[in-house]
């Protein structure tokens, strides 16, 4: 008898990557596509999931917010997003209506992080976050195994951070936030404030220093509201580079409270890149396909 | 056969109150005292305890940061904290020397969140949040039934907010961070900032809507990184007519972003008062004596 045949899509707001196998270990396909608008996204990836024979589940991490509810009518619609023309789109019932297999589907943050806890740097831990720094921000808390979720999930990229004392005047990236750490500390962000990506810049550059800075203070309130037992930074802007610099400023703004983290000993793995570096969304997409990770 | 009894000790920054019964609706005795200094708060402790008879188990929910891991040394042990002569007071040993029943301890927060979900407005949620503003600014996440912990315990009062843009000269509050929800908007920081407590105001003095906006920004981050069902607001500075106008801002600062919250149609509900009021942190601490909620 053969393996189950598993499909993993990470819709992601710049590029979505769909891989076909039996699990982590044996992908026997892959597609990778810019996420353009969605009948052209979900068209493609409706010809290749087509074309791969028999499936025995379809695992969906998408970028938010995005509908997880599987008792709602609107279970993985997408919900009011910047994006342009995604607002409200279909996603599972689009699959449902071509795919007679279960189709499962979570926030891209939320199945990195399933696949850190499996085969990455979340191992054996019982409380971390991931977060991601790419075009946007985002971020799924892995509490007890399972990913925290409650009127629906959440949205970490959103939380208002003080503003740098060099940066008072920039206009964020996000628009529904003037202060957001999305708004003014995401790829999309670097990219309005500067005209460049971050690792264009060289090491002196003020442009490191600020970023450094906005991201402790966002992972100084991640420690303060989780006590989580490590932060995994995904995500095109995160780099080991950018991360000596979170780390450092981190300490600082921890100003020696909450001494039983003992931090001070251990930011380098506190603080860390994924170990699946950029596979940890589409490969926790394909595990979210495995009938334990099913929600319904 | 008698049922067991219970003690709870709800160890507050502020005050402290025992609880002698065999449940929350069978309570027989009870102390409140002043907390002053560790010698004469757990002497006086110890004498109410000992003038009970047979105790079954003791249960303490201790103001933090408090060591909650009982697997460590240290377990139910102060940290650094700035309440004079607190620092690396040994709370549970001192009860384990004199009392030969299981003692049971988690921070007082979490003991109201517990006793909110059992009794009070947490009944039947997956995900929702206990925070005291009194003295100091607290919180507890309970998902899935338990307390959210991972290093140590959450210390959600210190996060930053963003700085009142009438209030940018204030002195926090906090000895260690200048910007952080305890000290920009706790009980203390009122006193220090209007010399008065915030109930003493007449209703269009301004410092109802900068403590609203205070409230707000917390609520908002709070929203947006767990996503719960409700946020329960407890403590001395918590009022339904503080809460009515921390409905108006949040509603605001949201800005249409999460909008599977549906937020406007229930933020009465979603931001309340606990049902419990007063006696969520006691009731709690009880309950952290029963053998269930027991983790040793």
């Amino acid at each position: 008898m053969n393996e189950p045949l598993y499909a993993g899509i990470e819709l992601g707001g710049t590029k979505t990557i769909c891989l076909i196998g039996s699990g982590v270990d044996s992908i026997r396909d892959q597609l990778q596509i810019p996420t353009t608008n969605p009948a052209d996204t979900l068209g493609q990836l409706h010809t290749f999931l087509a074309s791969q024979g028999e499936l025995a589940g379809i695992g969906i991490g998408a970028f938010g917010p995005v509908n997880i509810d599987p008792a709602s009518a609107n279970y993985g619609c997408i919900e009011s997003t910047p994006k342009p023309g995604w607002s409200h789109t279909s996603v599972v019932p689009f699959f449902r209506e071509r795919f007679s297999c279960p189709i499962n589907l979570d926030t891209d943050v939320n199945a990195a992080a399933i696949a850190e806890h499996q085969h990455g740097n979340g191992k054996g831990l019982r409380n971390f976050i991931y977060i991601t720094v790419g075009t946007g921000i985002g971020g799924g808390a892995l509490i007890e195994g399972a990913p925290v979720r409650g009127n629906s999930h959440p949205e970490m990229g959103h939380i208002a951070l003080p503003r740098h004392m060099a940066d008072e005047t920039f206009l964020s990236a996000c628009p529904y936030h003037q202060n957001c750490a999305e708004g003014l500390a995401s790829g999309s962000a670097l990219r309005k404030r500067w005209g460049m990506p971050l690792n264009e810049f060289p090491p002196e550059h003020p442009a490191w220093d600020m970023q450094a800075s906005y991201l402790a203070e966002f992972f100084h309130s991640l420690t303060l509201l989780f006590s989580p037992q490590r932060i995994i930074v995904g995500g095109g802007v995160s780099s080991e580079q950018l991360l000596a610099r979170v780390r450092t400023a981190l300490y600082k703004k921890l100003n020696g409270y909450v001494d039983a983290l003992k931090l001070e000993a251990s930011l380098e793995s506190y603080l860390c890149l994924p170990e699946l570096a950029g596979n940890a969304g589409p490969l926790g997409s394909l595990m979210l396909a495995y009938p334990e990770y099913r929600r319904h």
